[in-house]
């Protein structure tokens, strides 16, 4: 059994509860979990696997700045830059990069401001926001195509050892102390952007100055 | 085996369900069932799980307050005291809290009229309205973050065995004589708030004067 | 052994098939199998289940007219006298009625006109018309709370072996020669009404001059 | 054991899925996989089987003009012509043919146009298009009834080993050079729509020309 067997399960249990949510299409998103401090060190999906099948070779064990830490073929994911950013940055333990079309439609109505403020909702308490009148906010950040580019545009959000940011067009990345809040916190996002997009629809429309699609 | 496994495996069915539709999204939601009447005595979801996941620890028994008649560790979800005031106010069996997107979204663009309305629709026969002029009246209520206040304002809808209300942009309470009738108002609630949506979607758009997000 | 077993399990599959799709929201639905031609005999789900279960109880073997030729507690579905009228008015051998928020959606959009049709789409061919300027129509008929008077309007669309009829705010019935083949054309139905919200969605607002719900 | 156990397994495998995810309705759809190159044989689904049941009876194997090659009283799909298409004309290993509600809307929104262009959107990396300025174009072609009509049609959207082509208000057909990669362009396609239709329902909308509904 390996040191870092714990570790390996629950990030198996989430990457297996997001897939039965079909939130990995195309092969898209990849997951991250801490297993050590200091030296950093942590365990990330594997580039190029379906999301959806469960194997010995999901994960793969890097160092902080994401080199494999044991003899293998595996390479990790292609955006493992900005799990290191968290791990580095903060003492979160888990890291999870999704695509939906619920985040990736937000990400764009709001891209050009760069930022979308929800409050008036239960579940922003997923960020442990309890008064009536508290709100949380999301940065949304453009999707460079250079992911070192990328990441030096995300590092200045990491600013708790929990939080969200947008990539727009791309996905979300959420982290958190732990995996539960980890995935407590994305599924509050996926939730509050699905509430907006309907309320959205029903209300009125917005248009789009700048529009990754034309319309 | 408790003298309450026979409750205990009812609710733990009926969250079953409702997590295989993802109706916890975020650790959102909580679920009690009767246990006795005089005293009331209740089991309640535990605070802060995974609902998705089936555990020994899922839920608790709590006396007509709300407070835990066995030692424990657990501490009973947060707004257990909605449901207190459901068992110790009417003869109602089952009671169960969800936040769904349809009935979030409902809950705002009916929040200042206080009520939404459904009539000529069959499945307003959940709640026993056979006639072909009857209809059925749902309340939403504010969601006040003070959860006595809270409480306070949803005691005077309790006014039947069975019944449903809503808590803006937060969720929805419903309870019945029993836990299967408690799951079929739920369900025929958020059956009927999809179809709301959807052809309000087609028909018209609905102004908000004062909603809980920026438009 | 009983001499229906065959049908039973045919049911019971497709009983399980629709309610992995969850098209029994709130206990709605009601599903028959033929059993005997001479005299008339099928199978019918027996009343107040939750249809997502699968016991023992699930059907009962009732005569033409709907009533029960075996001894049992069990109850055929309130509206079980349509599926009478199918099996004694033509050769189907299955009738499946289900709720879903398409159905209903689409049941009110064209309620007035009293139909919809379908034509350019690929789909049709459920319906065995393979020519490129085939067409589908399905009848819209008002709710009647009294079933034998709903009865009544469905009895002259019963023109085939195979057929769909939308009841108004209500759910659709579909038979075909087979349970294959309801099957095949109730799915074929809700692909079509899910299309047709959609693409009206983005085109158009249809304005609704007597509705169910006040707009 | 059947020379073609490999690949039989790998088809049944992403049937499966595919079917999970409810894209098979009404027995749509046709999938084939390449077992020899020269000369070109390959499986593909047997025609008029329910694609949520999975047997024996799934698959046939075919030559490059689709003839069954072994004794069999199943037929190949009606459409195989266009995956022969695909084998002889490329050297893609896997063809998948799905209809979904998003895939057929986009192909009745843009029909007119012939095609439907993506770009800065991140899972067009699913084509191997790595630059931030890259895009990609799937082609919308006309519905013919006749299928070797249809077959015709499509062959010279055939340039590639990888590929997607619209049919309108039918479906898709994705081809890639293993399963794995048809796969993930066919997810890749699906997402972008859904995407497209959420964005298009929130900011504008489209005029129909000439439709395939009456709107």
């Amino acid at each position: 059994m390996k040191s870092y067997q714990a570790e390996w399960e629950e990030l198996a249990d989430i990457k297996r509860e997001l897939a039965d949510r079909d939130w990995f299409m195309g092969t898209s998103g990849n997951l991250a979990i801490r297993v050590g401090s200091s030296p950093v060190s942590f365990l990330v999906t594997a580039s190029g696997k379906d999301k959806r099948k469960h194997t010995k070779e999901d994960f793969l064990l890097v160092n902080a700045q994401g080199e494999a830490l044991e003899e293998t073929q595996l390479r990790p994911s292609a955006e493992t830059l900005l799990h290191s950013h968290i791990f580095n940055g903060s003492s979160a333990g888990c890291s999870l990069h999704v695509h939906t079309v619920a985040n990736n439609v937000i990400s764009e109505l709001y891209g050009d401001e760069g930022v979308i403020t929800f409050r008036n909702q239960e579940l922003i308490k997923a960020w442990d926001k309890w008064d009536e009148h508290d709100s949380i906010s999301i940065p949304i950040i453009h999707n460079h195509a250079h992911i070192p580019t990328l990441a030096d545009s995300f590092l200045p959000y990491i600013k708790e050892d929990k939080g969200a940011v947008l990539i727009r067009n791309h996905g979300i990345t959420v982290w958190g102390r732990t995996g539960f809040e980890a995935k407590k916190l994305l599924e509050a996002c996926e939730f509050l952007f699905q509430y907006h997009l309907t309320l959205l629809s029903l209300t009125t429309t917005k248009s789009i100055s700048k529009g990754g699609v034309k319309l």
